[in-house]
């Protein structure tokens, strides 16, 4: 497995470390590749994701961030010009969050029930496309535009990978979210685009809600949700509902997905850099693991994966909440179980 | 009191008579006239909103819905034809969300503190304006656009409300929600509007929030949280969070309201129509009393509409939550206590 690794600045490096180390047990062929992006380097040289690095990157099989982000760099440097960047130039057109609330694990609500769902997020279209402008800046008559661009093609690639994900789970139930009441134009499609593909899979069973009415039962009853599928913005506030709901940030991996395999995919944790603790061997390195997870299934390596996924779930069973994380310490017991 | 009433479809007339007996025993004032508008009508006779009724609206000092809807109409055509359209032909551009937990309602986080906030969304722009439209419907080259209008008249005006909302309360913090590392021409407008009405409210505390992030701290962490400031869709999804945290949405109050008093504002409860229940006196009229709250607020009525919240703040403290709720029951409760 050729693997491009990115970690990062903050603590990416410290959690990116152990994500390597579980993986080096459970798969010996990884020949890893590091590549130093991220605020750290922005700083120093101006250059976000160099066309020779982009390049290079698109030669390995998978890709592993670990988190990038200063407070010195303005907000949206990054994430234009790097983390978007990936997402639209390898063509990550789904954004996979799984939300599962594990054993031994206290999230926020009194009675979650169980919690096991995967959010399906579009990634490459929708109103992250950067469409929009301003006209008359910095006067009363102001206006800014930003336009989310939805296409058959976008849409559809994501709702089959949703339902063709549906299939492989217990329940093959999958939730449509968007607000086609006041989003009438996109919402349109999307319905169209989930009804017509759910002909192809009549073993799934099908529902829709609206963004509001969605965010408000992740919170009241989470556990009615299997697999969600969603446009690239309402994808990003759910999912991190979902996170929030099944334990935090701290916990929560995700996958920016070609499903077509022509470029690779990239899996990261959904926390950001942290400075405010990096350097301790506080940070938690769980997320890292998952993510590093889902990067074997992606890879169709499912048994290595379902090793790294027992690993994390028996650690967080038997964690002692009283106790610090200690990075390295997580590390090296995931990497003892898996 | 010139109030127009309009208790719509399902349960809304049920909880609109309770919301009307709290507000005749505070203000004996009222002369309340009642329109025959929502799904029941639409469906009899193909009207949404005449003009003539519109004009009519306009005629008065304040609205009062109960909730409108029914499942025999498409989605979309009350929204767009109804609901939307008296946010925009009355210039409803502030749109008021309150959330606080009460003395006695369980929610569904475990620890969740004290939590009062109010969500000041934009009612009038954003991406509900209904810009957008399809090319190549149904082929497989469709492209579906929605645009998000911003002007600087437009969040100027919800921003500067929303720092004089925070002026009268005891924490004077606000904090704008809105994606703007991603939605960069939406952002930068709504960021420079707040940091430049920010200088003439010294006293307030002001802090930023990406909508991910926000979304997350609204289940883990709400008590942070004093006035919001938002979007018309972020507002639609984080008021309903904020509602889901503090009771669910029959708690849930709603202000559509024309902050300069041209037109009449709307005051009316966050649940639907809830057609299941309807006609059997068991929908909680609580949201549309503290409607009624915030309609006397809005109207300058500040000592009746104390009265009326301090009516359900008591009857919430001391309601035996083994009992079913009795609509009636509940609004002669109010009533008395008001
Ligand atoms: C960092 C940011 C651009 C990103 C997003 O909005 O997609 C993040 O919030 C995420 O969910 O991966
Ligand atoms: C019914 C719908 C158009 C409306 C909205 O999206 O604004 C509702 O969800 C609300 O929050 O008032």
């Amino acid at each position: 497995m050729r693997l491009a690794v990115i970690p990062g600045d903050g603590i990416g490096p410290e959690v990116v470390a152990e994500g390597l180390k579980v993986l080096g047990e459970v798969a010996p062929d990884v020949a890893a590749t590091h590549y130093d992006l991220g605020a750290a380097r922005w700083q120093r040289t101006g250059e976000l994701l160099p066309d020779s690095v982009l390049d290079e990157l698109r030669g390995h099989d998978a890709i592993l961030l670990g988190a990038v982000g200063d407070p010195g760099v303005p907000s949206g440097i990054l994430e234009r010009g790097l983390l978007l960047k990936l997402r639209f130039e390898l063509d990550h057109h789904v954004n996979l969050r799984p939300a599962k609330l594990y054993d031994g694990v206290t999230g926020p609500l009194a009675a979650p029930g169980e919690v096991d769902m995967v959010c399906v997020r579009e990634g490459t279209e929708g109103p992250y496309v950067g469409n929009g402008g301003v006209l008359r800046r910095d006067t009363p008559h102001e206006l800014a535009t930003e336009v989310s661009l939805n296409t058959a093609f976008g849409v559809e690639r994501v709702v089959r990978y949703a339902f063709e994900k549906a299939v492989t789970r217990p329940r093959k139930h999958l939730t449509l979210v968007h607000k086609t009441n006041v989003l009438t134009h996109a919402g349109s499609l999307w319905s169209r685009t989930v009804e017509e593909v759910s002909t192809e899979f009549p073993e799934i069973s099908v529902a829709y809600q609206h963004v509001d009415a969605a965010s408000m039962f992740f919170v009241t009853d989470p556990g009615r949700y299997d697999v969600i599928v969603t446009d690239n913005l309402f994808g990003d506030i759910i999912s991190d509902i979902a996170a929030a709901v099944t334990g935090g940030i701290g916990l929560a991996a995700s996958g920016n997905i070609d499903a077509s395999g022509t470029n690779p995919s990239m899996f990261e944790p959904v926390h950001g850099s942290a400075p405010d603790i990096a350097g301790q061997g506080k940070a938690d390195p769980t997320a890292t693991v998952l993510s590093v997870g889902l990067l074997l299934d992606h890879l169709g390596r499912t048994e290595q994966a379902r090793k790294v996924n027992a690993a994390v779930a028996f650690d967080l069973s038997t964690r002692d909440a009283a106790q610090p994380v200690r990075t390295a310490e997580v590390g090296d017991r995931l990497a003892a179980l898996a």
